[in-house]
């Protein structure tokens, strides 16, 4: 914690503030300049929020030092992590990994069907809620149990993974029956008894972007899985709200490399929730990829037009082909495969 | 739904669109200008996205008509909610209720000697948590039901409500023992499981707007509690998250006059979150009774240096004082008491 | 300028870092911590940006220590400046000074009319622009000098000054023969041709923040007028833009009492422009009051339906005197009068 | 316009609208529906706001069907615009155009060095500042006309197009003997005086986006420009201001999509701007041409360190050869050249 004091702070007010940090168990460093006088604070930040300090009088500005993550932050493990599952399939590593595939379950004939197709195409796991949370009460909330038993046996059918989204810290035992990779939405980032029971779940978690979480929170909430022992976890980037309301978010896909810097963890971007609109999806999955992004999460549908949610965001299947075929094309100039 | 077809829209666009609104069991009435084709729909919205029919071929614009909430609207209780407390206490009426006291229960002195305070100065609940969602799994987390206990007590000693936040569906039934008013947080304003249980809770709830949750969505998020038959809802504004880095939050005090026109439900602002700074907290605490608010939230500690959470936003017990005589001075410019 | 060099960063970097310092002209004062070794420089902050040296290798965190502004820091006049008029009217002081009018010039009965209306009701200036920044080049532009001859007519037939927006450098001459305070507008808070010229004016000027300006960008605009020895600057809060679109800003009104804090410059609000709908002004602008305001600009026309221009915002002369009653309630609870 | 009315509108309400159109020289056609009465009206909408019918009693939703920008739409143009300069240099066509150069001409062998390491590179265009809009008035300001003559002898001796920013319109003159494209920087989107003369400008002009500006507001400006007969435009997204504050600005590339749906004219990317980080610089040009930008600003200095501006994120010329290097391998993904 470095404590930048006002330019004519008084003897009395430093020692206030010195005497405030060692009471936190900080050892403190003074360092009188001609104008401002320094303190730095070493000592658990933990609790001490830089706000704290700011409001003492004399006091001109305090910045915290150290990250508030310590797992997450890449010095933790320099060289990368890779989310390795049982087939082989790698998150992280050289290979983009693609996850394709409806909204919702709806049906064992559209599951089914796009399975076939996303397969196909080169996707390596199957996305699709079984529980979806709905902003209102009276749309469609998902096919529950049923629909991962259905998701299952299509991923299977088609030698997919499957990731769905988990939305309850009571939903955890029962998803881990069904899926390769637990979800955590966007609206759940700072759940953060959801999050702290992910980290005693042997599966691995995505875990997305909330709509208005700085990266920092981000990596906070994946600090919440990582502390708790589960090692895998896998960010993704979705969008954040802003005043541009042409599509539904504002992909920041800057925080794709500004993540790679600042944590080993991979990191996955969400083209369909990120625009909200089919016509995007393409050039922002485009761009994620030119922007390092380790894989995609696309959502394709075999008939958008009658999808029960979000089916103006939804591939058709012959879209997500020729996105494929583009992504093949853009890869090498990260020095990536697909 | 009000779909604007494009200049040029062909026939077989228009009746496209046609074809899937009566396929939704829309009835559509057409309406055929000098420029653009029009289409008026009339049925269940609930499922329908705007955004669905504007990527169909052909279509300019779509509009929502009706509100995506029902019981939360307005219309549906014209005359405004007043919610009631066994002691008599109505929040949503002519006198405006303020809720004080410290971010966490600490100890069983800070609560108590907290309690006294600030009953003294006039507030009606206290408010304090004992389950603490924290951005790091590092921070102090509350201190569970031991908490609730002893925010039980301090209330009753001197004659205050409780209120105090329910972070997951799992505590209702604990919390349900020793609080009267349940807060849901604003990060927890979308956890639809949360707020499907609090449908079926004999408390009432008041529910903080997100950082990034348009006034729409807090409403839609009030009808999940009002649809499980839960009518006694209190919605709070704590600000939002925009670019303005100065204050954690900006207050967006437009909101108290908006929800006053769509909703019927009662509105309170929390100017300690609002701002995250105590010199800030008057002003603005000043400014949200002036702009019509029905009650104030406001964070009060014995001793703020030394508070275990937030304590850059709580008042000293002498500054809330003061303001509570302020706010005694505005109140009737809004034909208000306190 | 603080730098945080990294945990683990090389002797040879952290002397880059303090060649770079030297080169510009810093002193540097190194700390060297147990983790961290830090770096004091002071020297000419001027053209060093933070990011300048965030990006050399080694680095961990930079900051700035001196505020980028000078003689707009309350520190430069800790009392606070006051801008008064010939007449004797001054804000800043303990009076709360109103400035109430059209959006634009409209037709002389249309001026006459609402400055009868609005000097009754206890405006001491009148408002309404002769040149338009319209978002469309199709939309009414202004009436130009002739508006302003009308302007001020009616504003010495009732006995009060004129505020007026200057779009350009250009104008500057024309308007100053006929208003008494120099309205620049959001659009152009970073038109630094127009704020060096207005440096040199002997008229005082009314900067309106900017709608995605922070509150520091504001204090720098105002330093270009400052540093060019016209220290007669009024500052006006009038509404960011966030995701939140249901009013057509949204009013940052903790920007009050920071600038208070930060500046000696008085501030007023501009709830018309910081709402767009009329319903919304009153709350609006009593919480601006509340908040510790020194002035406010409210839109008022004596036909708002039939407005060339922002009718939708424009008080109707009735709501106008309302407002003023209840801020006569309101004042008193800041220590001011109205 | 289409005007939808409350669920009990009074017939007089209705009426008053519709009068209220006609009096503004609109033909009115009005739908009685089940539950929602539906004004549709045709006629000059350049002056009237949604807003304007929104707050008339009886108004439920008011939403505005024609864009309110006619030259710069798509459908004026649907081929697209492509600018071709002298020396048969084509934005808009199928090859992606680079411009680099430094953020200011700093002096004659920097302007130097630059060009010939851009040019060799591939860019076609060196960009470069001779005034220069700084927030803080004490930084460096630029070496006007002496800049712009080094600029163009640099551009000359290496077969390159210059491109440089205006900021008044008093400085058109000057700039169009040395430039053969004018810019307006993010500041100056909506200074309508300089907008209005550059319609007048014999040279394209390059608008960039402002930080909090719409893709509509961005298309309205470039409207004032054509409207003027200047039909030269091209676009730039250079990042707007959110929440996120780890980079300068949040590139919103999905807006390159967006206006080639909307509009004819070309899209530049400014990931210099965009993220103000050198290492962000790279992943965010990559991404903008795999989102289908035509052309891409970026800065770069031969040597960063010493910049007297925006040195923190310029590329050394040996980062900018492996970009280029990228983007020819990116390009044949969305059928362009480069």
């Amino acid at each position: 914690m470095i404590v930048v004091m006002e330019a004519g702070a008084s003897e009395e007010q430093i020692q206030g503030v010195i005497d405030r940090l060692v009471m936190l168990n900080f050892s403190v460093h003074r360092s009188t300049g001609v104008i401002h006088t320094v303190l730095g604070g070493v000592g658990p930040e933990g609790d001490l929020s830089p706000d704290d300090l700011q409001v003492m009088p004399g006091v001109k500005e305090c910045h915290r030092v150290t990250s508030p993550y310590k797992l997450a932050a890449r010095a933790f493990k320099p060289e990368g992590t890779v989310v390795e599952f049982p087939n082989g399939v790698r998150i992280g590593g050289p290979e983009v990994v693609v996850a394709a595939g409806p909204c919702s379950v709806e049906s064992e004939p559209q599951i089914q069907s796009i399975a076939a197709s996303v397969a196909k195409a080169g996707a390596k796991l199957i996305r699709a809620g079984a529980f979806k949370p709905r902003s209102s009460p009276y749309s469609f909330q998902g096919l529950g149990e049923q629909g991962l038993i259905m998701l299952r046996e299509a991923a299977n059918a088609h030698g997919l993974l499957v990731v769905s989204e988990v939305m309850d810290h009571t939903q955890i035992g029962l998803l881990e029956q069904y899926v390769d990779l637990l979800q955590v939405g966007a609206r759940n980032m700072q759940n953060y008894n959801l999050l702290r029971e992910l980290g005693r779940s042997s599966k691995p978690v995505l875990l997305k972007r909330g709509i208005a979480a700085t990266i920092e929170e981000l990596l906070l909430s994946a600090e919440y899985i990582l502390s708790g022992g589960n090692y895998r976890v896998i960010l993704c980037e979705r969008g954040i709200r802003t005043f541009e309301t042409y599509t539904r978010n504002t992909m920041d896909l800057a925080a794709i490399p500004v993540v790679k810097k600042l944590s080993h963890l991979p990191i996955m971007a969400d083209p369909s929730h990120g625009t909200g609109r089919r016509d995007k999806v393409l050039p922002m999955a485009r761009a994620a990829v030119a922007a390092g992004a380790d894989g995609l999460l696309v959502e394709v549908h075999p008939d958008p037009d009658r999808a029960l949610s979000d089916g103006a965001q939804s591939l058709y299947p012959d879209q997500f082909e020729t996105l494929m075929a583009q992504l093949r094309i853009i890869a090498p100039a990260v020095d990536r495969t697909l």
